[in-house]
């Protein structure tokens, strides 16, 4: 068994002692805002317990899927009817393989914040250790509310359908629950109307919203009805995932027909679904800005490429990744004309290719008019950029390109409920940047405006432009 | 108060002694050759005196703009109708929020090579920098001609229309002021024939070069007649700011039909368009080789994002960005197609995008022949780019894929009277990346040598390759 | 004359205790299976000795040919009738020139470790060492194969063309060499349908195989024929060189008609010869999965970009450079497809431009599904990326978004007898990089695990891979 020496200890990332001050005396003790995530909301609502650690750690992360699958191991072992012990096992057989990976990192710090064991995972300690975290995790002190208190998450934001009921989000309004829960409009499925069971969801939409809706207007009013809905129950954020903006020039007359072909079963142009998309979203966008949300966009992922596994499996069962679509123009012409209208809302752009973070950085400029501090945001290193390198670029783009000062910061995109280690990675991350440039003579050894900085962008800034 | 200890200081950006040494012992002293910036030439050839520090430092720099826009200050602030001591003020009030920002660098640097001023500009110092700067602004000693003189430039080269009377180039020309101020030729509005102000254009040129400009040979021989006119005035150099090159195929037959259907009034389509660029590029190309210009094309800029912002205050007022346009075939046909008729005259290539770097770094190596060193130049660090990451990541490219010995180095591209500073910001980071590859061991610690290389990196090159 | 201190030494590239020991105690030894190069398989079988250093080191380098051009030195020079010792001395007149690109570490690790020659190349020493050298290679140690063993070459792949009768192969399997020289079947001039000589090819290949090739089945008999004779010569890997995959959907009759509109001397569109290059290439990859080969991609090079010096010198004479191609949407698609069918045979992908690392270190991993070792494989830095921030950017996608531990690491891909030693160098770089993991508390300190690792990347995992 081998003992980390500095691994994941006090000053794990920072490396010299303006790095430890700006971490341990400014970043530290911010309270978490976790803005984005795909926490399941009812097992926050249900205050659910998890009874091992293969449940809560391992079923539903498809990193760690990714991984596993990399090696060799086979899926019987990885969402196959092995027992949860034998899953941790082969789970913990392949960390030492991770190393260099965040999964390396990530699998650490979360063992040793939630559980307080600093033992490395391995084939060896599998056993202890899923033993030892299968006792606690059986323990009130582990509930899922009572694992965000731990770290400190002052509110955090789920991501939701617009067919959503909201129960479990009007339970914990109700209960004591301290960390305020919210949640972001995905209401993607009603603009892909290239997908085979488009109709299928505008039928669940309709009964949802008790309308007929047969006709592109009437889906308009049924998509503003469920922002309404949605913001009387305290949302104040949507989000988007598209492989790239749609812009494209269209008429009402052409996106009504558009809408019409589809529900009379006829088959879609790939023109008339960008057509289409570029409407829609257009629309949502003016409802976002009419109702004073704040609107992102996730760009660029490429999803589904193996169809095999995917029909196996299902969706978000890891065989998605980065693409290279072209993005400025889409971008900015979109950007452009809701600005245009004076209806652009504040807005959070996220790449998933870290080719595109220079464009991003300078893209946002261009609608950051001095209306609101920060306006248009550069979002935080998303998905497979969300590891030290990832962010690191990002920030830097930011900093050379825009005011990293004004970022809001991080965000843990997470299905998991031990996954806000990441908060305190990504803050460590940061106060290192500063701690280097400090020690490097690039920036003055102002430790006090510094940390201010740091604050605000760990916490400050995302209660601001939030208003959470 | 705080004040910086290492911050902006003699071995400012300087990691080991011996990049000190290349800095202090080869760097430092050589003179500027700035062969590419924006400055007015009316100001120099007046030698003009600046009454404030927001007239010379403020209102001309869209840098700034954006970085005070993004804290959320009113545009008032900006190019408004507040005082220029209020607007001092507001860029005081947002200094200290640019950290990790070049502004912050270029800022403080510039406040101290010029003006002594080692205080760091914040808003509790503001008032005080704003009259000590004023004061010496409105002496002799900050003419704009002794701004020169005193950051030992010993060339600079303009960017000029094609309509222009250089006048003010003349009359410097026969002035006693000992820097050599040269300009480029720069005829991208005789190019775009795309754009609505395309005919008012032509007129000008018509009317300057005293010719009915009704055709497209017509337009040619205008053009070429401005080159000559340039050419006469000491002009060696020229400049094109595209989102990618043009070429595509044409016949002289096509672009006649196409210039004459504009001249009517009819509308070009997109293709057109392109064609029509492609040709007038080929033939301002083959005149330039004719008359042994360097050509200079700036690429893969997205410019005139925000239709809002521009219809108030005009292009080059902030926002514009960086583009991801695909580079590498056009770049290719269009030298090859110059290559091919042995009239690819000097080139030097920017792009806009770092994605470009290595692609960029490459392609000039596929027309580098042997005929003259260093002949098609990747160029230093553009706009976005030009800050210290960004300068690296160019010399990183340049030096794994092509040779940095040969490279002409650095310039401005500014319109302000004090950004030569950056020229020592880049000459720091060149011994920097040298220095720290002879502590490494990656460079033998040869610093006679590797001296020689950054003087000619940081002045020999360029005064070789443009026989200044 | 100047002697570097810690340059090329013992602990070149290595920055700390940790990465030493890594490189000393566990890469260092590693035989080498350098699984794709394009070494002249000829000259290993007949065991030539090379007369000058010239012949060996600069005819057939067209890196070093770039550098040289770049410099402003003549064609005659480089490639023209000058004399071996005059091209050489124009070559060491170069080298200083280089220093920072990756030729100047190459020339003087391989004049070192072949020739313990620890002096710096420049013109003052260039006789010196142009006569020492030669002294050395007019002996039987330096004879091809011995070059081999001296550097623990274990085995090695050549690049053939399906039309090779693999003669030299056979003569070296039936030798006592040690090294086992193998091969991959490179048949893209089979696939290019569009080349000017693409009938002439077809012929060389109906000739080979004795057959008629009169019809698209013909050809995949044919070809297939050929993969089987590979085989039985101990043929296991493949090589395809293409701007982007070709993933465009066709149906067998098209495919036909267009093989046979070619025939027919009929121009063949855009359209038409993308479908062609698909078919083929999946009928080919089918027939690769069969025997169970692995196939290797080398995507994004844009080739011949000079036509005036590639008339006057052919291809693979310096005039290549990086593209900058959309690779991601038909690279997922034609993995899928293969996928599919459950035909995908193991793969390896390699980019030309760096900016397509972090896409294809997540592509692979979408394909990975469990049943064999990292069976898609992210190809070790290629070409223009061949260099130390080349390999890094290459390992740090790999690390960041799958997983290095299961690489199967480097090789030459080149054309020089004398190139072995860029394995060293990329060993070096990856010990490094561990080490400097291990120093700042990023990985624990557990030196004999990751030895392991690294001889898994260095050794291990190709041979299990290849099953050499």
């Amino acid at each position: 068994m081998c003992q980390p020496s500095k691994f994941i200890q006090d000053n794990f990332l920072l490396e010299n002692t303006f790095a430890e001050e700006l971490y341990h005396e400014y970043a530290s003790d911010m309270p978490i805002i976790d803005y984005h995530n795909h926490l399941p909301v009812r097992e926050i609502a249900e205050n659910q317990i998890f009874d091992t650690m293969t449940k809560i750690w391992i079923s539903g992360d498809h990193y760690k899927w990714r991984a596993m699958r990399t090696l060799g191991i086979d899926e019987e072992y990885i969402t196959g009817s092995a027992s949860d012990r034998e899953k941790f096992g082969k789970w913990a057989y392949t960390v030492p393989y991770t190393m260099r990976n965040p999964l390396y990192h990530w699998t650490h710090m979360e063992l040793d914040r939630y559980f307080g064991i600093s033992e490395l995972l391995n084939s060896e300690s599998a056993d202890r250790i899923y033993d030892l975290t299968s006792e606690h995790l059986n323990t009130e002190a582990f509930s899922t509310q009572n694992l965000l208190t731990k770290m400190n998450v002052a509110s955090l934001c789920t991501t939701d359908d617009p067919t959503d009921a909201l129960e479990h989000h009007q339970k914990l309004e109700k209960s004591s629950f301290k960390t305020k829960v919210s949640m972001a409009f995905r209401p993607d499925k009603a603009i892909f109307i290239g997908a085979d069971s488009y109709l299928d969801y505008i039928d669940k939409l309709a009964q949802v919203t008790e309308t007929n809706i047969d006709s592109y207007d009437r889906l308009c009013d049924a998509l503003r009805n469920r922002v309404a809905y949605f913001h009387d129950n305290g949302c104040r954020l949507c989000d988007h995932g598209f492989e790239h903006m749609y812009a494209e020039e269209f008429t009402e007359t052409e996106v009504k027909t558009i809408f019409k072909k589809k529900r009379e079963g006829l088959n879609l142009s790939k023109e008339e679904v960008l057509k289409f998309h570029s409407a829609l979203l257009q629309f949502l966008s003016e409802c976002y800005h009419e109702f004073g949300w704040v609107q992102q966009f996730h760009l660029g992922a490429l999803r589904n490429n193996n169809s095999r596994m995917l029909h196996k499996l299902g969706p978000d069962t890891g065989w998605d990744s980065i693409g290279d679509f072209q993005q400025a123009k889409s971008l900015s012409k979109f950007l452009n004309t809701m600005d245009s209208m004076d209806k652009l809302t504040k807005t959070i752009i996220y790449n998933n290719n870290p080719i595109d973070n220079d464009m991003m950085a300078s893209m946002i400029g261009n609608f950051n008019d001095g209306s609101i501090k920060g306006k248009v945001q550069f979002g935080s290193g998303w998905w497979f950029m969300d590891q030290k390198e990832g962010m690191i670029d990002q920030m830097n783009s930011l900093s050379n390109i825009g005011l990293l000062s004004c970022f809001i910061g991080m965000l843990t995109d997470s299905r998991s409920f031990l996954s806000f280690p990441r908060h305190e990675y990504f803050r460590r991350i940061l106060c290192n940047l500063f701690g280097k440039d400090i020690e490097n003579g690039e920036l003055p050894n102002d430790t006090k405006w510094i940390g201010k900085l740091i604050q605000d962008i760990c916490y400050n800034n995302a209660k601001e432009y939030f208003d959470f």
